[in-house]
């Protein structure tokens, strides 16, 4: 995640990180090029037929109709994976509140809070391709790691652990009805937050939707230049830059904010964030906390 | 559900496969073909009328407001539809969890794992018409499948198999009031989420605005070469052919994602969500998983 | 609810029943007139001030704003009303699940299940003013339909029977404090559906909406001839009769889909939902179960 | 709120009850007034400058934007209200259900119903600053109202009420932990609902919205003559009157919708739910009902 | 946050304080400056090209379409943070009413409710970079706000305070299970409501949306010009100046409503709020409770 502060007003021409444009540029440069030779065309060789800028219109419309809202369904999923982040780090916090309360089994807490941040590393690990390995066995230890990072469902291994060790505290009757109870709810949130996620990652957006947002778009910036000849004049290759700059860069943008464990400069800092629920159960158990992950280079892991 | 990755600037314009172009081909064609019709009547037979391009604008506008919503609307549905089969999958591997937690007795957790497997089976049977007779047989045994495929409602019939079965764990003293209320609590989310998938299969948009939109696209198509004629000359067929697409398409597109169990190009993968549960179910019992499904020519099912 | 396929190309002109042309035709056929009166005029007679098409642009926006919105507001009540009936389906048959596992006396169920189809039936006739007196007496005999239908709250009064006999089954031991937490929880879903559908019967949209919409389609529609002399020619009645349709035909789409309850052709299946829920307590009782509702006339009640 | 039922064709410009055109007629005679004097002065005096109607068009889009934001906001608000007030109903009537279902002492009972009407009475005295004396003492008596009516706080004191009493029931064993488990929970919804009545009443949507609409307004309309000198004629004033219409007329909507507890007119019906929860509670205690609100002059309390 | 009512007619022009006029007067006044050299350079020294106005009309519908979706998601995160606020306000009278219900030990409600302000004013610390060392040590002593605020996550730990003392009350048998359970879940939705606010501080809207937006703006007011030059006339300077206005001005709207805690105008009021609960916790306690915070000079902290 790009993290900055508003550019100031002589920044905002200026700024190529976090910015679409390299990106999107032989794109910009082709429509501007397409754009002054139709120009010449009609300038130097012979007439070229017009369309009028109103038809033009009508297929902007329709242009903005798809952009708009396929931009929309972008944010909502990128904004969608960082609500479960967040309630994630909640949820870590108020199972030390839950352990604090109906457990107070020091050794019980930590087993339990070290392989809830393993969870974490393995599903960050399932979504991003992270190594996780040493993340995994600093917490658990190696013993412990092994056979998680080898399972099939390897996040899921580790609530399975966990599940395992609430049986035996309630047999053991370290905690009683009411905690196993409480205990046994809070740990339904982490596979209700791991499915969301997976949602988000193996289903994108209808393909059909790319499709006919990347073809009207091209369609569009093929067809602009016959408009431009009559209502744009020498500012032609201009207005046809700028078109192409802000169609295709929305169409841009939306599809980086729709994979939004992908990418790690337009993706959900996925780092940071288990790095926040690793210094709340550091705070639970008592240990020293790390401190917490700053950007580099403007960009948040 | 169409997985692929978005096609390099070359291939956009070749894709056949997920793309809406060969169901509204004739669509594009007719539209292309009456204003070739229109265009060369005025240009070799005699003077037609003429409507200004601003009034077909206002139509433009207009049907841009109802392919919007309809778009948004059955987009809705469509990702609904997903969010429900993703809790579904959360809602297994907690069931799972809370069977380890408050029952620990290996046979009624086989059993009431694999009787929701049938369920899930049962439930896509009843959504997308698969044949799931083997599916269900292959989990729960033949004995136990027949009366649940046989049931009115097949899928209601395995939920009412394990709630007899917590009776019975309960009456044997296998879970105790805090274990009953959890795992009837687990239980009750599986009916909310087929009574949900029963509202998106059985409650289509309503009727008249596919009416008003499919009406009103034609009726703007009919106009359009009538707008053309001065504000496009020559490209008049083009431009035909790029709005039959743009409006057209939508209202296709709109069309798939209504029915989300309908199409297994544009529907959600039930089959790949249920493996997803089996093999969840496997790890928690323990058992060898079977694999992942794979998209299969870009189609997962 | 009208259940159709979606008609081919060629049906989509000839469809009547589940469209609004038949309401607005009288508007549809009035701006036709109005503008062939007005072109008329012009031809005729003499020289008609005209108004440029942009403004009717501005104009035509500000319109789909309007309805767009009150489209969309409608649009979500007539959905939330689905949902809220859906939660009900799945709420019936989780209270079925509950009373097996917590309770086990067929007698109890029994009582409970079909006053639960009596209050859904009572409700019915709250939201939809049907005659509900034989459904009632046929579930729950006369001896205890009587004083429910007489009550001011008919189907607060089927709860308050449910409420009480849950009391005694308390005070029998029939169920425990985990059973008895368990079925008030159930039965709270209840009143909070009926005070959801309340809503939604009880206050429309805000009355302002509809006179701004309405008298902005009608003066959009007496504007529009004067704007067309220039723009439209010839085909100006049917621009008209077109815009008309556009306008009035959401206008009036939106009228039907606002009240949920109010009509049988547009709002929701009311009967066919209480039917599912009769089957659904069938099954869970042993009993033979009726048949599902199906479309008559394409109409679902 | 203002309950009507849709006007006939002919009623529709006539209706002035509910309508916002009373209050937005000085604005809408003032713009008929300037574009008057703007045409007489271009006819009569001297050639006055125009601004196109496309570049009004540009400025119409921005302010449709502006108002469709603020109207979707405030009728969201509005409607938000609404279903804060239908969850109580419903919660009520689910209070005296879970009353019954774990108390059944009805001395308990009806001083908490009661309690909870208070409640309700006074909440609506601090969203509408009605006196409710009266009603509270009704139901209360004079000795448990006083206290009441003045707390700094005084909907919270009729719930601490509550909460005191629940305490001593079980104190006294008439309630289980189960019951008082249910019971807290019920309870716990009412100051949730007093909240979101709070934060509608004390956070009004930011004021630089209202500046911005209505200043872009007020800019739309003195401009706007200028541009329909070439686009509009004599039709001037008389558009210039249905663009005040329309604009001003939004924002004056949206503005009262806002407030959602200012207005009788325009604002939720507050006596006419809480005599609803009147009548629940009477069917729960027993007594004799008063009867429903009804809309006095179309508008409903 | 600005409270005001809604200005007269004639103040709507005047206002300052709440206006973002300020803030960008630069850039109105630029925008008119440009528009004025360039009407000057066609007029007095050589012919400028021309872009026509529809051309503007579809980068205004494109920069319309950005800067609506940024508005809207910008006031849904301030609101969400107002809901969020809201609800901590909700949930301390609740935890006040439950601590009644099941605990009724003087002490400890004083200790537990004390340290929730504690925990809300070091919250407020931690969004706002408010110094809150009086106020934590007002409510719970100096001894114990020392290693609160010296704590690393400093809310979290008043946190911990709260599940440490319910564990002891637990252990010397003041609150059974079912109170320990409750209070559990209030206690949870702490920690819940914490992680929502540290999600709208620490992740902002995508930052390349921003860039995109700003750069468009200077884009389209860059052009407009040239195309005003035959739409506009002499009015050029004042609609250059109108449109940087209200673009601007909404690119400047969002920009403060996205960060719904920086910025004491915009933002939501943090120390009212803390106040609000301060109250409820005094008549809970039954301590005399301070007054509640009011507007100064039109801002409510």
């Amino acid at each position: 995640m790009i993290l900055r502060d508003t550019p100031s007003r002589w920044e905002i021409f200026l700024i190529l990180n976090g910015s679409i444009v390299p990106q999107i540029l032989p794109n910009i440069i082709g429509a501007a090029m397409w754009a002054l030779i139709v120009l010449l065309l009609d300038q130097m060789v012979s007439w070229v037929p017009r369309i009028s800028i109103g038809v033009m219109g009508v297929f902007g419309l329709s242009l903005s109709l798809f952009l708009g809202f396929r931009n929309n369904a972008a944010y909502d999923r990128w904004w969608e994976a960082r609500k479960i982040w967040g309630k994630m780090v909640a949820d870590v916090r108020s199972f030390a509140q839950e352990l604090r309360i109906f457990a107070n089994s020091h050794e019980d807490e930590e087993f339990i809070l070290t392989h809830i941040l393993a969870f974490h590393h393995l599903h960050r690990g399932q979504l991003r391709r992270d190594d996780v390995r040493n993340d995994v066995t600093h917490w658990v230890g190696t013993d412990a790691a092994e056979p998680l990072i080898a399972d099939v469902n390897a996040p899921n291994a580790a609530l399975r652990a966990i599940s395992g060790r609430l049986r035996k505290m309630s047999e053991a009757r370290k905690i009683d009805g009411f905690g196993q109870k409480a205990l046994a709810e809070r740990l339904a949130c982490f596979p209700a937050a791991q499915a969301g996620n997976e949602r988000l990652l193996t289903t994108p957006l209808p393909f059909v939707y790319s499709l006919l947002v990347w073809r009207t778009t091209y369609l569009y910036c093929l067809l602009l230049p016959f408009a431009l000849l009559d209502s744009a004049g020498w500012f032609e290759p201009l207005v046809a830059a700028v078109a192409a700059y802000v169609f295709f860069g929305l169409a841009q943008v939306t599809h980086e904010l729709e994979h939004p464990f992908r990418d790690k400069a337009a993706g959900i800092p996925l780092s940071a964030l288990c790095r926040t629920m690793e210094i709340s159960v550091c705070n639970a158990l008592g240990r020293p906390a790390p401190d917490r992950l700053e950007p580099v280079n403007y960009i948040l892991e």
